[in-house]
C-alpha cells in the first residue's frame, strides 16, 4: 500500500452501514458511503408513515447531514450494480468505484418466496416508498368506499387484511385500527363503521413467536380490544387485488393485502458474484468477512451467520452490532492483527400494539401495557438519528398521544 | 324546491372553497365539497417544502379532518371533468352530482404562455407536486456535480435560475440561496462554494412591481446579499433543460428553471363550456354569479373581475374574500333578496426574504428586515389550518432559526 490511506468503500447507509462510518472516525481510512438513497431511513417507524402518525421527513436523515462533521467520510448517491473483485472496484451507473475493503451494508426488503399475485398486489413495509404506498392505498380504499353503493363492494373496499405475526404485522394492526376506528369511522359520514374490517392472519399458533409466550397472549388480547380480528394457522396462498386466497380454498374478499410475512436481503446481492445463502443473504465467517475475500465484509440483513446453531435474525440490531464488529476488524487487519470473530448480544426486543400498549423483552425481564410503551417511546426517540427530528417526532407524538390526530394524510399520485 | 334541503356543491377545497363552506355552516343548505385531492393545500408555505425547510405534511391537511364537526358538509375525493347547466350536474368518474348552487373555486395552476419548451424542462410552484418536484430536482443537480469532473457541466449543474419578480420567485430565491449556500455548499466536500450560482430573472425594471418601491430594493438588496444575481429587463425565451435562451440571443446553461412569472386558472374550467376571460378565468358578475347562470358562482383563481378598472389579481386574499361573498350571496337567493356585489379590501402583502428579513405592506404601512419577517412569521402561523400543523410547524421554524438545518431533503422518485 502507498502512502494514500486505505479506501473503505461502504454500500448501503441504513443502520448496519451507518455503524461502520462511524466506528472508523479515528481510522486512518477514507471511507466513501453509498446508497441509492439520499437520506438514512428510520425503519423501526416506517408503519407510523404508513398508518398517518408520521411524515416520510420524520423518519429519514440526509446522510450527508448525519456526517457533516466526520471528515474522513464521504457520500455518494449511487446504485450498485456489480462488483470486479479481482480489481476491487463496485460499478455504478457512473463508474467504477475503487476499495481497498468493501462493507456490503444493503439491506433487506420483503420476501414474497416467488408467489408473483402477492408481489403485484399486496404491500410491504420495508421501504420509504412502501410506507407511502400503504398510506395512500388505505386512504383511497376508504374515499372509494364512500361512494361505493354496493354493500358487498363496500366492505371488500374496508377489508384489511395483515399477514404475519411477528413485531411488523403487530405494529401494522395496531396503528391501522386505532386509524381506521378511531379517526376514519368519524370522518366519513356515510360510512357505517361495522362495515370496517382489519385481519390479522399468522400461519403459526401465536403472535411473536420469537418472544416469551406471555407477550404474545397479551399483543393478542390487545389487539382483540382494538378490533382486530387474529386467525391462526391460516396460510395466504394467492391475491388479486380484490380477493385473498387462503389454504383450505376458503376466499376472503379485502381491498388491502399488508404483507409482513417474510423478508429477504436485497436484490443487489444477486447481481455481484458472490454465492447465496438463505434468503439470498452471503454466507460470512464468523469474523464477518466473506470466504475467500478477506478485504470484503457483509453485516446485517446481507449477511447470513448462525451463533449457537441459528441464524442471526434480520433485524437492526444485528445490523448495529455488525457494523461496529466490521469497522474494528478492517482496522485490526490494517495493523495486521487477526480479524476477531463477532457475537451478537440479543439487548431485547419490542414491539407497540398502539397507543399505551407495547411488548418488550429487555435484559430477560417481560414488560407489558403502559410500562412497555413509555420504554418504547424512550428508546426509539433517543435513538432516531438527528436531533431535529427527535424533536419533532416528539412533539408530533405528544400531540398525537393528547388529541389522537393523525394529520398526515396526503394521498400522493399513485 | 321541495322540503329537501338546497344542495350546495363546491369545487375546489383551496382558500375560497373552503371559506365558502365554513360560512354556510349555519345556512339551511348542505354543502358537498369536492377536490381532486383529498387535503387542503398551504400554498403560501409551498416554497419552503420545496427548499426542505418544512415537509408536505406540514403545510396540507385533511379536508375531512377540517370540516369533522361542521354536520353540513360533505367531502368527495374527485375530480369534476364536465356540466351539465341544464340538468345541473357536475360530471366526474364516477358519475354526476346534483347541485342547486355551484361555486367554482377551482384554483389556478402555472402560466407557461403556450411555450412548450418551458413547460416541460422549468418547474412552477402552485402545486404540492411542483414543491416536492423542486427539492427532489435541486437536490439531485447537486448530486450530479459532486461526481462531475468537467467544470463547466458541474457549474451548470450548480446554476439555478428563477424567473419572476414578485413574492413568489423572491422568497423562492432567498430561501433557495440560503439553502444551497448555507448548507449545500457545507455538505458536499467537493464542490467548490463559488460555482454555486443563483440568478433571479424579472422582465420589468425592479422587485416586487405590486409594492411600494422601497420595498421592491430592500429586496434587492437583500437578495444581492445572500449571492442572489438579479437581472432586470431580461426575456427568457426557452429552455430545454440544459441552456435558458434569453430575448436578444444570450444563452445561460444552468440545470434548473424555476418559473414564477405567471398564474392562470385551473385547466379544469376550459372543460365545463363557460366562456373564459383573461388567464383562462371565467368573468363573473359584480355578485360572483357568472352571467345568465344565477345559481353558479366563480371566486378566487377562477373568477375575472374588475374592480375601479384592474383585474383583481389571482392571490389567497381575494379567494377567501370572495369565498365569504359567495356564500352570503347565496343565502340570500335563498331568502329571495338580491345578492349583493362584491368589494375586495386590500389587506397587504407580505414576502420573506430568507431567515429574518421580509416586507411587507399592511394598511399602508411599509415595513422592512427583522420587524416584517416578525409580522409574517406570526400571520402564517395563526393562518395555518390546524392547530396540530401550527405546532409543529413552529417547532420546525424555530429549531431552522436556530440551528439552520433544513432536514426535510430526501430525493423520491422521479
Amino acid at each position: 500500500m502507498s502512502a494514500r490511506r486505505p479506501r473503505v468503500l461502504v454500500v448501503g447507509a441504513g443502520f448496519g452501514g451507518l455503524r461502520v462510518a462511524r466506528a472508523l472516525r479515528h481510522a486512518p481510512v477514507d471511507v466513501l458511503l453509498v446508497d441509492r438513497g439520499n437520506v438514512h431511513v428510520f425503519q423501526p417507524l416506517l408503519y407510523q408513515v404508513a398508518t398517518a402518525g408520521l411524515s416520510v421527513d420524520n423518519v429519514t436523515r440526509p446522510v450527508r447531514a448525519i456526517f457533516r462533521r466526520q471528515r474522513n467520510v464521504a457520500f455518494r448517491m449511487a446504485e450498485v450494480t456489480g462488483l470486479d473483485l479481482g480489481a476491487r472496484t463496485a460499478a455504478t451507473p457512473d463508474g467504477p468505484l475503487p476499495w481497498d475493503f468493501l462493507v456490503l451494508a444493503a439491506g433487506g426488503g420483503t420476501n414474497f418466496f416467488g408467489n408473483t399475485g402477492l408481489a403485484a398486489h399486496s404491500l410491504g413495509l420495508k421501504e420509504v416508498e412502501d410506507a407511502v404506498r400503504v398510506r395512500n392505498h388505505v386512504l383511497r380504499r376508504f374515499e372509494q368506499a364512500a361512494i361505493t353503493m354496493e354493500e358487498a363492494r363496500r366492505r371488500e373496499l374496508l377489508t384489511l387484511v395483515l399477514v404475519g405475526g411477528g413485531p411488523t404485522g403487530i405494529e401494522l394492526a395496531g396503528a391501522l385500527a386505532e386509524l381506521a376506528h378511531l379517526v376514519l369511522a368519524r370522518e366519513y359520514a356515510g360510512l357505517h363503521p361495522g362495515e370496517i374490517r382489519i385481519l390479522l392472519l399468522e400461519m403459526g399458533t401465536r403472535l411473536l413467536p420469537a418472544l416469551p409466550e406471555k407477550l404474545g397472549s397479551y399483543a393478542l388480547r390487545s389487539l382483540t380490544r382494538k378490533g382486530v380480528e387474529v386467525r391462526f394457522g391460516v396460510r395466504v396462498e394467492g391475491y388479486d387485488g380484490r380477493v385473498v386466497e387462503l389454504g383450505g380454498g376458503e376466499r376472503l374478499p379485502a381491498g388491502t393485502l399488508l404483507w409482513a410475512a417474510g423478508i429477504r436481503a436485497s436484490h443487489l446481492l444477486a447481481g455481484l458474484g458472490l454465492p447465496l445463502g438463505p434468503q439470498g443473504r452471503i454466507p460470512v465467517l464468523p469474523s464477518l468477512q466473506v470466504n475467500g475475500h478477506p478485504q470484503v465484509y457483509a453485516i446485517g440483513d446481507a449477511a447470513y451467520l448462525e451463533q449457537d446453531g441459528q441464524a442471526l435474525p434480520m433485524v437492526a440490531q444485528v445490523a448495529m452490532q455488525m457494523g461496529v464488529h466490521a469497522a474494528m476488524n478492517i482496522q485490526r487487519q490494517l495493523r495486521r492483527e487477526k480479524p476477531r470473530p463477532f457475537r451478537y448480544r440479543d439487548l431485547g426486543t419490542m414491539a407497540t400494539i398502539g397507543r399505551r400498549a407495547a411488548v418488550a423483552h429487555l435484559a430477560g425481564i417481560e414488560l407489558t401495557g403502559l410500562v412497555a410503551w413509555i420504554a418504547w417511546l424512550a428508546l426509539h426517540v433517543v435513538q432516531l438519528i438527528g436531533y431535529r427530528n427527535r424533536v419533532v417526532v416528539l412533539v408530533n407524538w405528544a400531540w398525537n398521544y393528547l388529541f389522537y390526530d393523525p394529520a398526515n394524510r396526503r394521498i400522493g399520485p399513485e
